[in-house]
């Protein structure tokens, strides 16, 4: 069993809408020390293969394919 | 700049259906390999405060007002 971990954070330069009105959120309630902030989503994907490399092949596919959007995101994936 | 990570997750025992969709997802796409998917959100909040006590303090509340939902979701900081 091999598990992944998939990294999705926006390319840079991408409006963040979600930061953004977190942000507005937590000063609106009295958070007035905070400047940023900003939102990963981190993907746990768990194999039944035995090989690290295969994992780590067929967990980028599925980015491509499903987790993630190319236009907008970037991700780096670790296999443990 | 204080810069504080704040990674929420599930609780045991409470359902995850975002994951089981996106591993029924990736099975019809083909990946028979995938056993098991799950999500988790990471928080990225910079404060401007040079106390990492101080700022460990205002995300914890930070997460009890808006970040979580306490009744389904457990939480760590990690101020860097």
């Amino acid at each position: 069993m091999v598990k992944a971990h998939v990294t999705v954070h926006l390319k840079p330069g991408i409006s963040d809408p979600e930061g953004n009105n977190t942000l507005k959120a937590l000063q609106l309630l009295g958070f007035d020390g905070v400047v940023a902030a900003h939102t990963t989503r981190v993907w746990t994907i768990e194999l039944a293969t035995k090989s690290k490399d295969k994992a780590k092949e067929q967990v980028d596919a599925m980015c491509r394919r499903l987790l993630t959007n190319p236009v907008i995101h970037d991700y780096t994936i670790k296999v443990e």
